[in-house]
C-alpha cells in the first residue's frame, strides 16, 4: 500500500473506529485528523468542497495534495483497506454475504443502536427536539430487533460469516459493544457477548478511544 | 451461473427492482416469488425461518431445495449478480467508490426518498402514525439534500462512478426516478434527469412495474 492514508474522524464515532480497527488488524499505518461534529466542524465550506460534500465523517483520504482521493462512507473505506486480505472472502457469495451484514449495519442497526447512543450519551435527552424524542421508542424496538437478529445468527458461529473474522464483524462491532451507552442491555444476548470477547482477542485489536 | 436464481419480492419495492434491473442488464434469468408487504406476508414464521429472519424483502435465493442459499439486502444481492462483470470496477478504489454510493443510498437516500414515497403513496398520509407524521419534514429536508448531492456529483459525469454504468447507478436509480411519488420534484436537478434518461437507454434496461 504505497499511498499515505489519513482518516478524517471524530474519535467518539463508532463509524470512524471501524476504519481504525480494520487498519489495526491489518497492521496498516493510518494518520488521523480530528473534527468535533458537535461543533459543526464537518459542515464548513472547506470540508464540504474538499473532503465530503455530505458533511459527514469518517472520510478516508488516500494520498496527499492534488492527487489525494477521498472516500466517504465507513464501510466503503473498510472495503478499500480490506479488499484482497483475509478480512474479505474471495468467493462471490462470501463477499455478498459479508456485504449483506454491512448493509444491515447501516440500515437496521446504526440508525437505531448508534443514534440512541448519540442522543442519550452525547446530546443529552433534555436537549433532544420533540421530533427526536418521539422516535426514541421506535428506535429502541428496532435496535433490539437488530441485536436479537445478530444474537440468533451468532448461535453456533464464531463470527458473522462463519469461522473467520471479516469486515462484517468489524462493521458491527463498534456500536454493538457500546450499545449499553444507548440503553441497550446485552445481558440477554450471550452469543453477542461471546463474539465481542472473541473480537477483543484478535491479533492487532485496538480498543475504541 | 449454474444455480437457479429466484427473487423473493414485492413488485412495488424499488429495492426489489434494483435486483431485477441488474439481472436484466446482465441478461440473467431470474424467477420471482411475490409477497404483499402491506399484508405482512414477509413476517410469517415460515418466511422468517427459511428466507430472512429480518422479515424483509428483497431476498435473492440461489439454488433450490436444501442446497438453497438466501441473500437478504438488495445491494448485497446486486453485488452477487454483478461481481466479475462490467457493472463492478475491477480495481480496489473503484470498487470502494462504487460501494460508497451504495452505502449512501441505504443510509442517506432510501430512508428519506423511498420512505416518503411509501408513506405518501402506499400507506396514505391520513393513515400515518403521529410519530411518522412528525418525521415528514426532516425526511423531506434530508431527501432533498441527498438528491442535491447526487445532482452536484453528476455534473460532468455520465454515471456516478464515471463513464461507465455500475451497481452504484443501479442502486440509486429505482427510488430516484420515482422520487416525485414521494413529493420530491426533479425540476431543479437537470443532471439527475439526464442520468435517468441515460439509464433508460442502456441495452437490456427493464422498467419498474
Amino acid at each position: 500500500m504505497a499511498d499515505e492514508l489519513t482518516l478524517h474522524e471524530d474519535p467518539r464515532s463508532g463509524n470512524c473506529y471501524k476504519i481504525k480497527l480494520t487498519a489495526a488488524l491489518l497492521g496498516l499505518p493510518l494518520a488521523t485528523r480530528q473534527y468535533d461534529i458537535m461543533q459543526g466542524e464537518t459542515r464548513t465550506p472547506e470540508f464540504l468542497a474538499r473532503v465530503n460534500p455530505n458533511g459527514r465523517i469518517p472520510v478516508l483520504q488516500i494520498g496527499e495534495g492534488e492527487q489525494a482521493r477521498f472516500l466517504p462512507e465507513s464501510n466503503a473505506a473498510c472495503w478499500y483497506l480490506g479488499a484482497g486480505t483475509d478480512l474479505v472472502p474471495q468467493d462471490r457469495f462470501g463477499q455478498a454475504d459479508m456485504l449483506r451484514w454491512m448493509f444491515f449495519e447501516q440500515y437496521s442497526h446504526e440508525p437505531n443502536v448508534a443514534t440512541l447512543r448519540f442522543w442519550l450519551r452525547f446530546v443529552g435527552e433534555a436537549n433532544l427536539s420533540n421530533e427526536q424524542r418521539a422516535q426514541i421508542m421506535a428506535k429502541r424496538v428496532a435496535g433490539c430487533a437488530a441485536l436479537e437478529l445478530m444474537d440468533g445468527h451468532l448461535a453456533g458461529r464464531e463470527f458473522l460469516c462463519g469461522e473467520r473474522v471479516t469486515l462484517a464483524d468489524i462493521a458491527l462491532f463498534p456500536y454493538t459493544h457500546v450499545a449499553e451507552e444507548g440503553g441497550f442491555g446485552l445481558d440477554d444476548y450471550a452469543n453477542i457477548r461471546g463474539w465481542i470477547a472473541r473480537i477483543g482477542k484478535l491479533p492487532g485489536f485496538t480498543p475504541m478511544e
